[in-house]
């Protein structure tokens, strides 16, 4: 798995992308090799504002509900992997939640804060702190997750890294970086074990 | 997913079993059906022995360091499910891994205590709680998960529930109850997503 | 399998199908969810005209050859399901075929009628009483079948319910019933079996 | 898919199936190509006796409950393709099951029997006239179906082709005939449709 | 597998490839069965110009670097296999590169010719003959291969079958014929093979 | 993909393995792994005496024909890759067998010789120069492709390396480097190609 952070607007020359909001098309098949060259599996991280596109919402329920999936500032991960069903991307992306919670756990500058997991989202004193969805594309799998740095223009009660003390650039290095560990962690594994009857 | 805890040796008529050892032959393709009459996807936790059978060792990394895997006393989780990857019943083995450590923390009786996962593994003071392994039958994909209750017998530093200050049989029913609503709650998330370009 | 029947208009909110008219766009992936909160494996029947757009005519056959697919009144089964192939979904129309037919003999009030089936086609008397195709959305199987009521409009010899006697809503509520049965039985036939050489 | 009905013991030239007699070890892999160089999918029928040993037997309902599985005559099919899943075989099984009972709707010199399919068993007046499994070898998906002849040694409540007035030969080439118009049919219909969204 | 060689443009009545210009458009699920009626897997040849539209690019190092692939007269060819996943199509590819280059050994007039292969490319002199990309569509794996005949337009160096001395019909046809040789006995290859542990 | 060439006995430490004789046991599944530690997709190359048990005896029209598979000397390669299925296997092996004859060529002091490959054959003069077969394990797929060196106690006419003027040593490091090529490049394209219609 190769992982790139997107220190800032410099990084991405894409017309379409320069604003670094998530937006909804960023979570396409091949976004990491079209937009950034990065060819097979990957991890892409970059902060930025999101602001999900009706037509982009590709979690039912939010789509049913009418949901606005909105922020004015968030650390954004990109997940694609090849050859691998929508379930696993499914547990993936909840092995991933606590990843973060780890490295919130480790970053943070408050004593022993304590954040609950509750299906792929973050809380933090029944506030949320993260969005997060995993999906198909037609030859591969895609995970969308992103933790708020601040909490203005999200719709619901929030907390964000700010508050938790968390520096939101360490933060996202420190993910991507355990996250692959993780990811080729789980490959190896699947390459050593004997069949039973 | 249907989930069972043996409560005690009577529950296990099967003679091949009365002992309740964990030796590695539970770690097989319809287990909870043809033991214990289980059908589909499944998750059966007991408590008892464990000295894993050369022969059923089916890590390859254990096999190859001529490890003996080996406790008096642990509590002992099978998982099985159909249609999936062995990608997938890894990742979910790291997830279980955290369900257990949140449990832990949920029930222990001590302060603040701090376990680290590595890999599929748990640590309390880099003394070693659980060992696990997942495979494929070939029909399903398979998860042994084990923490031990005391360390006598153990052949590395270890820990266990004991000295955590954690009841076992609320521990397995805590965890076995826990991963069904995950494992559900992941099933019900490839059903209401739409796909990506 | 859960399955709904819809009784009607009132059942049906969505703009863009409060005339129950099937036009092909209902064979979607996700039709039931998204119009009717049904989650996961589903069946869906209703009574409704057929007049299938030209642009969503998935049969090959029937594109090719530029035939009309059309009936004034018709019972219509959407049946879909997650996480297996086309193959199976062509093989479970031809069982839903089979099924149809069992139902039509148990409820009709003639006696002795004998309906001929041809692949996914039922007959009676040469005339042809039913359509359907099976197909693939990104994530999941779709089969659409329907069953004549009437036949005005119908561009090819035909035979419906009204003429062989049967209650259009207790048939339609029948074939759910029984193909949910079928369904569950034939998953359940896939977790209990041993595998052989 | 290929076809053959081995009409006599000259035609089954192999040692250990000299007998024609059906123990359960006839369900595996390549049985057609390796005892009859049939390549490919394939189904193969013959009439003999069935006497299922306890460890070939794969039903785990058969297994736990000890049932015995034996007839004195009957007519074998083996199916097996490859490529597919399991469920796949379950279905086609069922779908086999109709097909068998038009087959003896069609050549019985009876009026007007009536036989009741229940999952893939066939019932005449709720006695007992087939017998079936589906499962999977490591390359394939197989299926035996098994129609009473006669019902010397069958453990329940039985009923034969002799006592229907089915011509047990004609009924085998019959079956096999139109199981491979259907299964090839159904491939083909996996070709020709177009995809949805 | 069908093959068919579509000899002028009598052959392709189509309105929208009445040119035999390949633009990209061809490359799609189903081309051979909904303008030919070629049902299942298939190989289809013709020759005719090249321009691929920008918008149907699918090798994404072309679309990166923005590559014109164009060529005023190539012999195409368009596979298309059902049930294969994209890999196998990508080896099939260069499979098919090496037969290409056995058929022009085989038939140029001139002596000792020697065409190197890099990928699924191939090479006369450091001079390109051929461009080809493997892709799916959401039923099917999909290849494109197409050499040069003449080599104006082509925008980079190139070589085409007319100084080789190969007559492109004749190549054409042999292509195909041995094309489909290949890949129906590897499909039996894989039927005739035991599993191992 | 990791590739090893096996220099000589001490490199080969295990006690059923130490005469470095293939015998049909190699082939199977993490026989890298498990003998020489390689984790992953792999290729394995050593030379050795050839005399493949029946019983290990995979092919089956050798199976059938008991054909005697043996050779005083040959380059053995055991190819094994995991998540792909066994029709991409035996297509590999075809490609591979190109990829061998290429190294022939390029290493061989004679000049202009020619080799033919029919399926996964090699012939010179049409003399047998190797041996292959493609299978699976329960989680890889695995293909034996062996080269004579000499020809003593090969059972059919024959050719081997030292009569082309090969040196052995040279030609199996050269094919181990340009399969890893190959097969890394075939990767590579599944990961940049974008799906279509």
């Amino acid at each position: 798995m190769q992982t790139k952070f997107l220190l800032s607007k410099k990084d991405v020359k894409k017309k379409n992308f320069s604003d670094m909001k998530y937006d909804g098309t960023q979570l396409r098949g091949h976004f990491a090799y079209f937009d950034f060259k990065i060819l097979g599996d990957s991890a892409v991280s970059w902060i930025g504002p999101c602001d999900v596109n009706f037509d982009h919402m590709v979690d039912g329920e939010d789509f049913l509900e009418g949901s606005a999936i909105r922020g004015s500032e968030m650390v954004h991960f990109i997940i694609e992997f090849f050859d691998q069903s929508l379930f696993s991307g499914v547990v993936l992306q909840r092995l991933f939640a606590n990843i973060v919670r780890d490295v919130i756990y480790e970053l943070s500058q408050l004593k022993n804060i304590k954040l609950d997991r509750s299906g792929d989202d973050l809380y933090f004193q029944k506030r949320k702190l993260s969005i997060s969805i995993a999906t198909k594309s037609p030859m591969s799998t895609l995970v969308h997750f992103a933790v708020n740095v601040r909490t203005e223009d999200v719709p619901v009660p929030a907390v964000g890294l700010k508050e938790l003390k968390v520096n939101e650039v360490e933060f996202a290095k420190r993910c991507l970086s355990l996250l692959k560990l993780e990811y080729e962690d789980c490959q190896k594994a699947t390459w050593k074990v004997r069949p039973v009857l």
